[in-house]
């Protein structure tokens, strides 16, 4: 029996032991992930608890060294591509086009401590399991750090060769342009093209993530199974009537566009929530002019923002918020238009094979789970572009996300590990 | 017949005449008053074709000065008061009271030429007809241009003892403290006691001013008889929810803080519109927290002011949007508190024979003309302190207001001052 028939002896066996039951995979070590994650914690801690590691500053900087010598420990060989991803890779037994697992660890200003880290440490964590429990895969694999996800999904986007150049010269919140940014985590702007994975080129990617809403939190689920990340639109919503004098005007000959602001916001709650379906739209943004207490407001600007898994019930949304705005703006002598924002986050179903894939790894582990849209943007929106990409959610408390707050337990950040350790197997067994 | 019997007897004619028709009282002059509006209106004059003519500035020192030459054409003794009110005098044939009538003319930044300007082009066109046709009368007049209406009614403060130590150190638009702009035009903040008249030192306070709703332009109406300057009440209004992330957090267990907005601004208008009476209501001011399209907002803040000519009136409104609010945060998950803001503005009902003698004067010249109360502050509310207070509309095309498209024709400025001089004539028949 040569050496390579001997793997593949190992491998089934390992599959098989996967799909059937979990007893014979070594477990993800919730105590280990905590410290790592408290160590992580450490790179732009902030004084609530959180951190403020915003993409390309220094904390950021540091935080990625410490994550590449975790991926060493793992035996995976570390590089970092032109757009700023920091890579772990570990060779396959056949040279088939590698899986990719990860997610990011850059935070927002004023960050917590598990968004995006969970994940990096649940990919670490099953990297060191796989190696040391000597377990091959015939998959080459890649432990993926995404670099600026917060700033705007910059690494991923660069992966799929949607990054335009005029993203490049944005200012991020370290003070450096993207550009700037990526040079000094180490990458080169100028070799983006580099950096970029076609179709075919990834077997898969897979990430997992901290659930953003409290739907696994509150109905006490473990694992999330992710149907797909919505698609987002926004508008810009313009209101127009007469300003004047607050004192002077009669009630009955104003054109207040506040009151037509105030009847559109109800309006799109009524309509959004009242067709099925879990879409969301929010007013988020609101701003009068000219803006003072003793003055009719002539102008009214607002957001809107409406995402769906589906572009077909976006677009079906905003079609019967125009129709109400128009005669909203009729009845009061005002006008609205709808700016249209481009913010190229069309919806990104997960891949059904994957979708069932981490379902039966979480119920082979004796984990509750449930198929959930993620309603938050990720990395694998981009990635799914490109490749069969599925996602794992696991609880966080009461929902809270971007936030000094954020906490989900050692318990589910193992579980999270687990059920990813297993889908990796299970595609490595199941896809080419 | 002594001089004094022979002046009584003249005098006695004259306000008979006035009494009866206008024919034997000299016409104001709608061409002079036109002219003057026209010299006035260079003093400040901005791009638009209005004036940014700010209280303290350099262009309403020039202007003052130019009031002050047009007094003294008109026979008055000219003086500055401590509180930097420019004050033309007439002596009266008994020691009375005086009848003083007047308004300001410094404006608004971008302002136009017509606001408190026409009260004071008309006030000096009755004391020139006066001194021209040598027509005395019982009580002394004065003559009065206002310091600083527009930054916040300060000379007419100061003149009824209401002017606090605090708003001395206010920065105006000037670039001045109010202190420092009452020196820069002749006035003494730190002798402003010299300035107050006590209750029964002035027989009557007149104002003629533009209107600043399209009442009597639409209406076509010729003559406004102010019933009295409306009490104004400001609250900052809090609404408390939970700001969470548009994405993740499901329309049915979020605590969108917008929405009750929203729904207030619909309750405080109808509210307001739904009670018979002439009050009004805006929401001027709005502003969402955190702000971002992708974020529900937390924490919406908007300002709600109520006019009336009645507090009582105000107040009854107030609480009836303060029970609605309840409901509605009630309702949504939310919290809603009111803050009253002191704007110090409370109903200043104008004089009934004053009132009476106004509509009169207006029937006597042929004009047609409707009681109105005035939705904007004058400095008539605080002469109504302390002397019986009358005021005088005239229309303003498409009552427009602090801004350079402000108009008025020569004929209604004529018709203002002239009744304006019969007012002023039958107070000092009438009035002690």
């Amino acid at each position: 029996m040569s050496r390579l028939t001997a793997s593949f002896a190992l491998v089934s066996l390992l599959i098989c032991s996967a799909s059937t039951g979990a007893r014979e995979l070594p477990s993800a070590s919730a105590e280990r992930m905590q410290h790592r994650i408290t160590q992580l914690s450490a790179f732009g801690a902030n004084p609530a608890g959180g951190v403020s590691r915003v993409a390309f500053g220094e904390s950021d900087i540091e935080a990625r060294k410490y994550i590449a010598t975790l991926m060493t420990e793992a035996g995976l060989k570390v590089h970092i591509d032109t757009a700023g991803n920091l890579i772990g890779s570990r060779a396959g037994q056949h040279s088939l086009a590698p899986i990719m697992f990860g997610s990011h660890i850059d935070s927002v200003p004023g960050g917590g401590n598990y968004d995006g880290d969970v994940g990096v440490i649940g990919a670490l964590e099953v990297a060191q399991l796989l190696h040391d429990n000597q377990i091959p895969t015939r998959h080459a694999l890649q432990v993926v750090v995404f670099s600026d996800e917060e700033g705007g999904l910059t690494g991923s986007r660069a992966m799929v060769g949607k990054l335009d150049a005029s993203a490049l010269q944005v200012k991020s919140h370290s003070g450096l342009t993207i550009a700037e940014g990526l040079r000094a985590i180490g990458g080169d702007p100028d070799r983006l093209h580099e950096a970029l994975r076609k179709p075919g080129e990834l077997t898969a990617f897979i990430e997992l993530h901290i659930e953003q809403g409290a739907i696994l939190d509150e109905e006490g689920m473990d694992i999330g199974v992710v149907t797909g990340i919505v698609g987002i639109q926004w508008w810009d919503v313009v209101i127009t009537g007469v300003a004047n004098h607050a004192g002077t005007t009669p009630m009955n000959v104003r054109n207040d566009a506040m009151l037509s602001a105030a009847e559109l916001v109800l309006a799109i709650n009524e309509i959004i929530t009242s067709a099925p379906g879990a879409q969301v739209g929010t007013v988020g943004r609101i701003n009068a002019e000219p803006g003072a207490p003793n003055v009719i407001p002539g102008r009214v600007t607002m957001s809107l923002e409406i995402r769906d898994l589906s572009a077909d019930t976006i677009w079906d949304m905003f079609h019967r918020i125009e129709a109400r705005a128009a005669v909203i703006a009729e009845q009061r002598g005002t006008s609205v238009i709808f700016q249209h924002v481009p913010v190229d986050a069309e919806p990104a179903p997960t891949d059904e094979r994957l979708q069932h894939i981490i379902s039966r790894s979480a119920e082979s582990l004796g984990l509750s789970s449930k198929y959930m849209p993620s309603g938050a943007g990720h990395d694998a929106q981009d990635m799914a572009q490109i490749a069969p990409t599925g996602m794992i959610f696991v609880p966080s408390a009461g929902g809270i996300s971007h936030s000094p707050d954020e906490y989900t337990s050692p318990e589910d950040m193992a579980n999270g590990a687990n059920v990813l350790l297993r889908t990796v197997l299970a595609v490595d067994e199941q896809l080419e």
